[in-house]
């Protein structure tokens, strides 16, 4: 193509690395200060770039916004789920893992200011629009991946069959979240947290796992490294 | 006093009504985008006055944002608490009636998007400066009001004397915000939180308290009703 140049198009087609790097500077400020703190005029002083040129590579607030919780989205769940993917986890031992991962998500400070989806889900639940809309999908996701983890559970036999997986996996994250809440403000790691996930477990397990397995998180490893398949 | 009247002096003063209906609509346009969502540019619009207009009740942003949260923390504790220092609940009664009060104000849309702290102290905790610091020390205090309420219980022979009354705090305070969060989801009512509450307090109960008390909010109201002081 010769003649007249789209800058635009220039910058929001041939520097895709830089577009990465607006969307991680932009999360980073509404894992801090929420969604609500970002607009394109104070993110073009932050990064010292132009209104227009941010404005190129994302039309609109919202889109900057789509990208950020979208990138978000990558994130917790890269970090969270693909790696129990990868292992291959199922049952009961998958859900304390996707719930020690979560902890552990935190703890890793990988999004600053902790769990950016609940804030943001607090924040916009009440709210209109496709930017709740995308953060209750979000939201939603992690919940349906307990509840098919408990779920699968109940089928092999690792969780007594009444249990209501659906209500567990709310039981679940109201431990996560409030985790959260005591580490906001005490500073306090998770090791409460994660013991009071085990005790949950066992109150929901079968005779098939002893129950000294959930006494600790050193004996949950014991008890996975000894089982016999 | 006579001669030139200083205008700053008669809106800020004169018209108290005015700054509180300002206040009251800035709070509710918060508890649904959140504080971050406040300008007093965008507020001016929406009331239709004038941003010096505006600007002359507050001085500052931030002193309007203090004014929001200030009103939000009367709010609640107006709701939740007051009411049970009235009738003078104390030990596990008080517990309960706190957290059956909390579940109420959400319930009742007292403030929209339900209860303001949960979303605010999630997005702010990370943040440092005043207005963090005011909503943190409203979440502490309601942290506070009920571990002194259960460690209450445990003098009062209720709850037993070796549970740890702050972990408990945080603990029903997790059930408190899960609950909010399902009910965000789902938009279900919260009998099952008010029944988890109950089994929580069951967990902890001397044998002063029959178990039965705790199996409903209406076996739980039966007790109250037909035990002998």
């Amino acid at each position: 193509m010769t003649g007249k140049i789209d800058r635009r198009a220039v910058i929001g087609d041939k520097e895709p690395n830089t577009r990465e790097e607006i969307v991680a500077r932009a999360l980073n400020i509404a894992a801090v200060k929420g969604l609500g703190a970002l607009s394109i005029g104070g993110l073009a002083k932050e990064l010292k770039m132009s209104k227009s040129g941010l404005f190129a590579h994302f039309g609109s607030k919202e889109n900057l916004e789509t990208a950020v919780v979208e990138r978000a989205r990558v994130l917790f769940f890269d970090h969270v789920l693909v790696p129990i993917e990868e292992r291959g986890l199922e049952g009961i031992e998958r859900v304390w893992a996707l719930c020690d991962s979560w902890f552990d998500f935190v703890e890793q400070g990988i999004l600053p200011g902790g769990y950016f989806f609940t804030g943001a889900y607090f924040q916009c639940a009440g709210q209109s629009g496709s930017i709740p809309r995308q953060i209750k999908r979000v939201v939603r996701d992690w919940r349906d991946v307990l509840w098919k983890a408990l779920d699968q559970a109940r089928w092999r036999d690792e969780v007594r069959m009444a249990v209501d997986a659906e209500q567990v996996a709310f039981e679940l994250n109201s431990i996560l979240i409030g985790a959260q809440w005591s580490q906001l403000m005490t500073h306090t790691d998770h090791t409460d947290a994660r013991s009071a996930i085990l005790a949950k477990l066992a109150s929901l397990a079968t005779e098939e796992i002893p129950a000294s397995a959930f006494e600790s998180v050193g004996s949950w490893k014991s008890y996975l490294d000894n089982r016999t398949e």
